[in-house]
């Protein structure tokens, strides 16, 4: 096991107390910083980055060289496993992605089965490589979508603005949607456990569109199916289970096993911490348009959103939802320096008083 | 004022007992309808129905003329505000609304002011062609957008996946948000009151974009300015506020003032009505794409979603958002029956029990 230089964002999972308030940002690398697009338009298409293991390593080390970030994350996509069934995924320029296949008759339903782990190997090549370049810098995020989200691409054929299909399947065949979101856990938790064999420190879920769904039907269609993920990962790794558009799910949510829950922009960070600080670590929740506004009012909603989110262990910085292509990023170097300087020297106190106990440092958490 | 022959929406209002749960459907009249696309062909253009006092009266009872819905609403838009401010509001097909002028830089916004009533007279005319057509059947719902929702479109020029300009504003000049959504206030308040004035029974706002924002930001930019236009109706008509995406603040949009809260398929309507049914009314939440499925389906959707709801009074059963195009009269037929059949007898008795007490019928509620 690697030792790692900068462990804050592990310790902050295990809700241990920090020398600062450890940050990383979903989407950080990638669309908004110009050495990406460099290579994106070199390369000619996002999944010939995703399946270069070199060209996704060095991308995910790319934010890394600008900011002083706690965690680097997988260059990947969520729908490599639904690619790797067979149902054929492409990516259209200004649109998303798109399946040649949709999964959406009896039949075809029927079929369907969790891929073949070496139609991905791509995928723990890249969580080798990158791992070896971080060379032990910080902690890295593997991460897949979650059984309903990648349900959702796999019925609509794509990206949706209302994922019409999957919402009518959940009311007309909830037998279908059952089997679907049961297979992709399958395959979610067995492509999960092999990137933490292949060095990932820290498995993430992302369930992108578990608001499209009433309460009752989440609890069924996304939370149930993430729950028996997570039962089927290996003890020794930490865990976040990302939520858009859940806040009335939060009880429900924070019981389903994971280490860390992220919430989006929505969600009072101090009301979740205050009542479930206690249970799960929380990461989140800037509205990632904030980054777009000016480096002043970023420091000024970090300082709130830190003070939101309290004293009490087990917090990481994060934005609510991806960073958009348009973030300016020296506006993300402004927040990087400002969640690190919010309360350093307050908490630096606190964490030497306790350094006799902290838990041995690895990597894995 | 006209007695009504079928008040139970009102009651319900009230939060008093029912003979059966009053339904109506958001987007209850409009583009489902086959007699309403032939009007709309007739006409050209969506705005020249809306416009139109006789063709928007017409519109509002095409639905009640096929299902036996508990009210009918103004056939109308919630731009019409901005559109009377002189900010150009033109409808493309198939891509929503559109304005010439947005309302972004310090100018702008501090020029921006209450339309002159005046310009608006076509919807008072409409209300009180409406309102004589029904003939005291049901009452008549007016509405106005919330004053952040009409932000958002000011903002933006028109419909967006992200309202991007609208969420930066918050976090860049959060001053100048306050001063639309201030001069929105007014203006939704004087609009409203001249709807009740021209013969609306229960006033609504929509507050579709609510959940762009962080729960602070909603606060400040949404509810407040919404409280202050209830404080600013005649005490005795009553408010519904229907808020989209903002599960996490139920609790502090309980206290708004409304009599009633519309609630998205995304709130659990139980948990709601056990912890806030005491205070207020609950309008809600059935999955607008429900109605895409079967009507065994949406038999069971209904009656599972009258058990969540419960037998305390001050309950309307409603969709969590506006119907669909693609919606089959069919199913809006199966749905309005299975509501009407779905605990009558139960309730008659509560309802006989107490008919003693219950209170004159009206036209106000």
């Amino acid at each position: 096991m690697t030792v790692l230089a900068n462990d804050t964002f592990l310790r902050a999972l295990r809700r241990e107390p920090t020398s600062h308030v450890p940050v990383w940002l979903m989407r950080q690398a990638g669309r908004y910083l110009p050495e990406y697009a460099k290579l994106r338009a070199r390369a000619g298409s996002f999944m010939a980055l995703a399946k270069n293991p070199e060209l996704a390593a060095e991308i995910a080390l790319q934010p890394l060289a600008r900011f002083a970030l706690d965690a680097a994350i997988l260059f990947s996509d969520i729908l490599t496993i639904p690619d790797a069934m067979g149902l054929g995924l492409s990516f259209t320029e200004g649109e998303g992605p798109r399946f040649a296949r949709t999964t959406v008759d009896e039949r075809t339903i029927a079929a369907l089965s969790a891929p073949d782990l070496e139609e991905l190997r791509y995928v723990f090549d890249a969580v080798r490589t990158t791992k070896h370049a971080l060379a032990g810098r910080v902690p890295l995020i593997g991460f897949a979508g979650s059984p309903f989200t990648l349900a959702c691409y796999m019925v609509e054929g794509g990206a949706s603005a209302d994922f019409a299909n999957v919402r009518t399947m959940a009311f007309a065949r909830p037998d279908l949607l059952d089997r679907i979101v049961r297979i992709n856990a399958v395959a979610v938790a067995d492509y999960l456990a092999e990137q933490a064999r292949a060095g990932a420190d820290v498995l993430m879920l992302f369930d992108t569109w578990a608001g499209m769904l009433s309460p009752a039907a989440y609890r069924r269609f996304s939370l149930a199916p993430i729950g028996s993920v997570l039962e089927r990962l290996p003890r020794d790794v930490r865990t976040i289970v990302f939520a858009k558009g859940v806040a009335a799910s939060l009880p429900a949510l924070v019981t389903c096993g994971a280490s860390c829950i992220g919430v989006d922009w929505t969600v009072d960070l101090g009301d979740a911490r205050r009542q479930y600080g206690d249970r799960v670590a929380f990461q989140g929740n800037l509205d990632p348009l904030a980054l777009l506004a000016n480096p002043e009012s970023i420091r000024r909603a970090v300082a709130d959103m830190i003070a939101a989110a309290g004293e009490q262990p087990g917090y990481v910085f994060n934005v609510g939802h991806g960073l958009v292509p348009s973030t300016p990023p020296d506006h993300v170097a402004a927040l990087v320096d400002a969640v690190h300087g919010a309360r350093s020297s307050r908490v630096e106190a606190t964490c030497s008083e306790r350094s006799g106990t902290a838990a041995t440092v690895d990597g894995r958490g």
